[in-house]
């Protein structure tokens, strides 16, 4: 049956726990942190990798925890996702993203909804946005086929390097790009700029699964 | 027997180390950060995490390393843990949160019972608490169903992620309220402002173990 | 043959490159942390249970990886050490030590061997040693019983915490502050306070030993 | 086949990454970090760590996830690797570096290849390039006789204590060091400087290798 509540349910709390958290932990570092941004990239990276691990764990045998409409292209590439799984995947992860920037502004008494204003706009780092998706899907291909009970582990720590070595701190994917929209905060982006940045995902996802396939094709020869 | 000294020992002893490392460790870095608390929050957050890692891997199979009388609660919804028992259960971890704050202040040579003022008072803040435990809760009941060699982790992960993402900085269990309530320092909270995080934390774990048992229910068909 | 070189070897090397950690790491945090000695103690955390990880991981097969004069004497409570390998470990722990901050020094250029002189001293001092070695202890003793595998992670999770919440910054290894007393840097002791730790720390581990006894053997019935 | 192109390929892009990991988050930290050069390095050693447990346990099944001259080395002194391949690795090593810094520098807006100019000279940054290395593949060497699956997190947590333990900061790579020559950024090495490193490092790589032999062959005594 395509529309599995289950699954779609998973994907939707999923998300949206991931958005609350890069959104939550972003303003809770920034009001702490003095204005020094590197203290807040910290905290901001502890509690994203924290979470990661948690919901990949607990909720990726039930949905294959995606959250994420890069990942589920790629899976939808690879053929283990039909169009219209994939599509409704998608759609739950992007509602998921709204109300995770939802519940984080209730949390802290902000506005609710907000436009981003954080410019985030430049060839270099739409480069660093497919470089940091690409890295991500080819570390979850790889350790699908390498180490799958390591998966939680890989994706927790492949985002925590991301945070810091990307000019664009490694957003990755467009659900939670489309949610970073919506905050005027720490972890915020222009609404204009999200657009660049989702392409520039999708791109970094294809050419990985593309890499990936060869380097794992040529294992058997 | 319902009165088995050696798992009462152990959630007193739990909840003891948990308190006094939650405190410990707030006095600790609000003392050495020279007034940058997202620097103070860092050194908490590393050493609650290390600590509930440590606590849960060693004494679980002994009590199950609850430390916790949400978690207790949860357990006795699920008809684990007889009423007797959870309410026993819940009077040790109370006991070793008191006796937590004691030890954390004696090795500080502090005041040994203090008086909590740190202002914590909000629905915003409500919210966060019923967010938190209602994720803490969600971690472990699902954690518990699909890799319960991954518990420790888990837990430890999640409250790394919870430190920063709530603005509560999510407390997520009355008996370290209660204690924490007795503290003026980094990681306390003014003693009236207790009551309402306990009740916001009941509600959260329930709402998580009736989410939780659907979400998983629907995994047979 | 109680005269094992491969063992004390290893017990060698293992303290060797704890302390000159421990130094070393405090050396460099205090030289760039800019006054902010929370930033410096968290350097100083990470370092220390990453190398901790390390050695017992890749000695603990070849010695048991004690590394720590507190815990081959609970092993030879355990009647699992001999007097006389006791007290060669014991040994061979001191002279890792030494030679630990002499390579620390050396590595920064420093006068080889130097005088401390922190002030670590007072009666609640006393119980903060006591406390991490008690906590230390314990945690090894449920952790080989419980599950063996992890006490690699444990001990280096353990020490995360005491680093924080206890007083003070749980030395909790006679071996160690034996040579943390020849460094007149950030982990650095006043040559007179360490007789007052190394019998604290005893205390504790003895402690340890005798409630975990109690606490395990009861297991049985 | 000597010239296995999907071995060589997983050198390449492996450190290439690490390599690109090192100086974009240094890049990164260095400008968020207000000064304060600890904080810095922080950020730098999470993202470090992170990227090697991933890329260890993505691309050790193809290649052996070497990423390292040195390593690869002392896989030629075991007679793992013949003389051939081993020359082959050391230059894909190589190129993957310098494709690493191109490739921080291009997301980070800055010249492609730049001049180091940071001053790392002197015996006692020459002996802990020695250490460093030394310890690198002492905990590789034991770790694969011991606890294989572990590697990916012994590398990890060793470099985490390398960068703040050593007064060097561990770069303990000598196609690392190469790539870190070409920028003048935090992480960066005085051009000239780098030939005494990369010499430091393959000693400390020799003698590791012929201890290690030496503390493991009496294991069967």
């Amino acid at each position: 049956m395509i529309f599995d509540v289950r699954k779609l349910a998973s994907e939707f709390i999923g998300t949206l726990f991931l958005v609350a958290t890069v959104i939550g932990s972003g303003i809770m570092a920034e009001s702490l942190a003095e204005g020094n941004a590197a203290v807040a990239l910290l905290g901001n990276t502890l509690a994203t990798a924290g979470i990661l691990y948690v919901l990949i764990t607990c909720l990726g045998p039930i949905s294959g925890a995606h959250f994420n409409p890069a990942v589920s292209f790629v899976f939808w590439l690879k053929r283990e996702l039909s169009t219209a799984r994939c599509a409704l995947y998608i759609i739950f992860q992007c509602l998921g993203a709204i109300a995770g920037v939802i519940l984080a502004h209730a949390m802290f008494d902000q506005s609710l909804i907000q436009t981003g204003v954080k410019i985030r706009f430049g060839s270099n780092i739409w480069l660093s946005e497919s470089i940091a998706t690409f890295g991500l899907v080819a570390t979850i291909l790889t350790g699908l086929r390498h180490k799958p009970e390591s998966v939680p582990s890989l994706v927790s720590l492949y985002i925590t390097a991301g945070y810091w070595f990307t000019s664009s701190t490694s957003f990755a994917n467009p659900a939670v790009t489309l949610g970073r929209s919506f905050t005027d905060s720490f972890s915020g982006i222009r609404l204009v700029d999200m657009p660049f940045f989702v392409i520039s995902q999708f791109l970094g996802a294809a050419f990985a699964y593309y890499l990936v396939r060869k380097l794992l094709s040529t294992n058997r020869s």
